[in-house]
């Protein structure tokens, strides 16, 4: 299989198609970016790299970021996280509160907003200085000390999260949220504002990609099998109420963030992200979703 | 990997444990069975066969059978199903009518009951006989044509169905239901009293793990991406609110019955099905789910 | 207080104006009714009666018949009654199936759907014939015996009560129907199938507003507390998810029909049917609604 | 009829039962009051007053003082203020925050918390200084200016009132609440915690009984038609989930708060106050349920 000229193609036809959907607006920061831009990077566990596009500008990755977050604390904490947080479907909007009533404050799963909260809130109990530690963590297995939080992103996203604020509240309502709720959102706010290019993006996510993968130090990031459940979560979770959409049309576990990028991967084969910043309307990059069913579908390799 | 000895001693290991959870009593006839009836059965792509325990013993194979009547929609009316049955996870019980009254009647995804009746009432419009020709369906699939329904447990699940009655008329009062749904409930119970055992299953079943599978008559029972389709709904919907689970737990597409059997597949790999009554608390085999993230775990299978 | 000129007028005003709204056409039998009619009738407790438009024309009272039957009930019953059905508003619409999900298969209260269906149930146990024994009931109170079901209108009913028959099965399989959902349902169709003048409601409903009423045989129907607590069943719930709006506005205790009728009155004063077939938006006759809010208004005899 | 001798036997009568329920412990300093504390105050329009127990004590009326800042927003707004909120009763616990989003940030009604926040902002875009603006609404209508806000309740209401902070914000994330979340929510806490005694409650709310009231200068706080709403909104909403309940047992347009206090009120004839600390399953007094059931029946005043 030819990588390079399937992603060219297939990029090259989408191109040609009308760009779709709607830049998220609710973050102001956000709204300025360029909904032209259009990029997408492959990685194989063997190294080789394939890009086209504006594979190699930096984006807001948004809630990608959460696997991030959820692998460092997997790591820390192992399974005494799923205590909190829950590894089912949410069936949900993502930022729904109503499951969080009926479940008393556990939330269905560590990749929506509410669980990724309680995701937070474990990482500054369990760490001297939670968003110092989460930075080293990802710039670690991205092998790149460059990457870093958006001040603006965060402060824009921090100025209009009000359902952010309620969530994250409510939750402390039950108990499960065990920190300051206004240092649980500093953190979170941040931790979403990551910006990578696809390119780093690849890189970053190997760890979940590759069963022989060793970060610089020689040691692994986290054990086969929790790699294994995280792929898992992705696979059921990780595009809120399109979570079973892109199972059928595409086939991967991945992770989609509403700065318009998306994150998939084959295990034991390869990762790829894609950019482009219109989102349909459940919230997950218009022209990401196409590109990766055309993608699977044209190299068969869904993992099903 | 041998396969036979990890099948055998896992089963081992399990028999030494205590019996957990109970069997599905609500359906009078279902509970007659012997609560220490265990089997399994895995068959690979390559037709290699490996059994232990009850693996010969006919039960009732019950919501497992919605992925054979889905399959046969799927191949007779393609994509136009997608129109009155969603593939998103329900995040909620098997037979939950909330999401319904939301949804306007179009069922989360077709392995839930309401969902699985909306397939069973286009069976009903696109064909002449529908009881005969999903039977005629599977014993083909399955190449065996003693495979039947079981009029008792249909009958018996018939006489205390009411939440079942009232799911087909509320989906009905929506216009999503075309039939009389006194005849789609009569179909709907027919179609869940199918009788196999677990060596029957993984025959069954072989169609959507080995993408080379042929049917006696040379043809294939779906395309490719339409078996990897089905897999992918397995995977997210397979476990009512236990989906997540499974595929965290276990990671292979999968479907459960209350019966107490379970199938589950690894793409071009194997089917395996194991059989134990005794249910959780969500509905699903206690012994299966148990069974199966052990072999996952220790034959390093999970499609994670 | 002239009570023949005050409905004269805003009768007259709102004859004057649009006639807005929908007759209900979900019942075939019940949209051919002329959606012009419009009649009031209001009776004092002193037997003064006042009337307009067409107030000796029969029509299908619908829904204000459950008021009727849950007398009969508590009549026959006495507080027994509250442990299969509650008394809270159910801030839902009329036949929501949700609330009955979280509620464990317990309506919120008597006047919807569900409870009437609850209320006809408990009948059916413990008369002989509950149809029967329903029709002299009403006959009595009305002191008229041509009072009666409409065939056409319960068979046309039953023909399209889909969710009806959901409501039934549903509340059957928590095990709060303890008879056959079908002679439920027959028995439900029918008792909302009453057909009466705003005359023979005003006669009929004056055992609630009139704590001297004796019946022909000089017996009161209920005791004074069980009138009063009817009474304010129907304020907080009669009108469905309008029942606060309707105490808002019209500050009386009452009970609507989707034929279009509204029976309200004034403990200790008078009783007032209004008959106008065409709904509002939550189901309420809107003229009658309308006229009920300038008739207290202006007659400054809301209760509150 | 004799209210002191009905009052005095019927204090005497509970007195005697077991104190049954627990004391609001969520809010620390609430959590200090003696739970043995009873008393009642019944004042007549014609200014008869009659007492008994800890009637002249003053304790934090909390929710009561609900009505009081609707009473002052419809003074000033008038209708416009349905706009934002409306009047149906909720059917669901008081700090549900499930209803607002499906019926996006708008509250059901003005007695359940998001709906006292709603009407808090409005005070706070159309006075001055909406704190003092309430309060001297407040000692003007008691005649009193004496009557403040507790610092210690709402400093410790607010402590721990993440679900309030959670609710308020999840109102702005729809849009409907103008100022900021957190001046919205110290306004709140304030109108909360004002603290009365049943004497000086049935003072209070005399407004709302009496239509010849009068004020001080000879106004009428609201119109007839006004004040007859606010009641009916009482009436359907004043008890959380248990308004059908008191309007079924009681029959009195009313208002309870989570310090014990439950202010009922028959129109045209007296206002009511009972408190007793001791909360039942619903949050709401338990003695004072008890006593109101019993007052009304005996004395025959249930307004159905």
């Amino acid at each position: 299989m030819n990588y390079q000229q399937a992603i060219n193609q297939i990029y090259a036809d989408i191109k040609n198609q009308e760009n779709l959907g709607q830049i998220a607006t609710y973050i102001p920061e956000l709204s300025k970016v360029d909904p032209e831009k259009f990029g997408i990077c492959l990685k194989t566990v063997d190294y080789d790299e394939f890009g086209v596009g504006d594979w190699k500008t930096k984006f807001s990755i948004q809630s990608i970021s959460k696997v991030l977050s959820l692998s460092l604390a997997y790591k820390i904490l192992g399974d005494d996280i799923w205590e909190r947080v829950g590894v089912e479907p949410s069936g949900n909007p993502f930022n729904s509160l109503i499951q969080l009533e009926t479940d008393n404050g556990i939330p269905r799963n560590p990749l929506i907003n509410a669980g990724a909260m309680v995701i937070c809130d474990m990482l500054i109990s369990h760490t001297k200085n939670a968003p110092k530690a989460f930075l080293d963590f990802v710039q670690h297995i991205c092998s790149n000390n460059t990457v870093t939080y958006s001040s603006a992103i965060a402060k824009s996203e921090k100025s209009v999260g009000y359902r952010n604020v309620a969530l994250c509240n409510f939750i402390k309502s039950f108990g499960n949220i065990k920190n300051d709720p206004a240092e649980v959102l500093d953190f979170y706010f941040h931790m979403c504002s990551i910006e990578m290019s696809c390119q780093q993006l690849t890189s970053t996510f190997m760890f979940l990609a590759n069963d022989n993968f060793r970060s610089p130090e020689k040691n692994s990031i986290l054990n086969i099998s929790q790699a294994k459940r995280i792929n898992a979560i992705m696979q059921t979770c990780g595009f809120y109420d399109e979570s079973g959409e892109f199972a059928f049309k595409v086939g991967l576990p991945g992770k989609s963030g509403v700065g318009g990028g998306i994150l998939a991967l084959h295990p034991g084969s390869y990762c790829i992200a894609v950019w482009s910043p219109k989102l349909n309307k459940k919230g997950n990059s218009s022209r990401g979703m196409k590109f990766l069913e055309a993608f699977t579908t044209q190299t068969e390799s869904s993992i099903f």
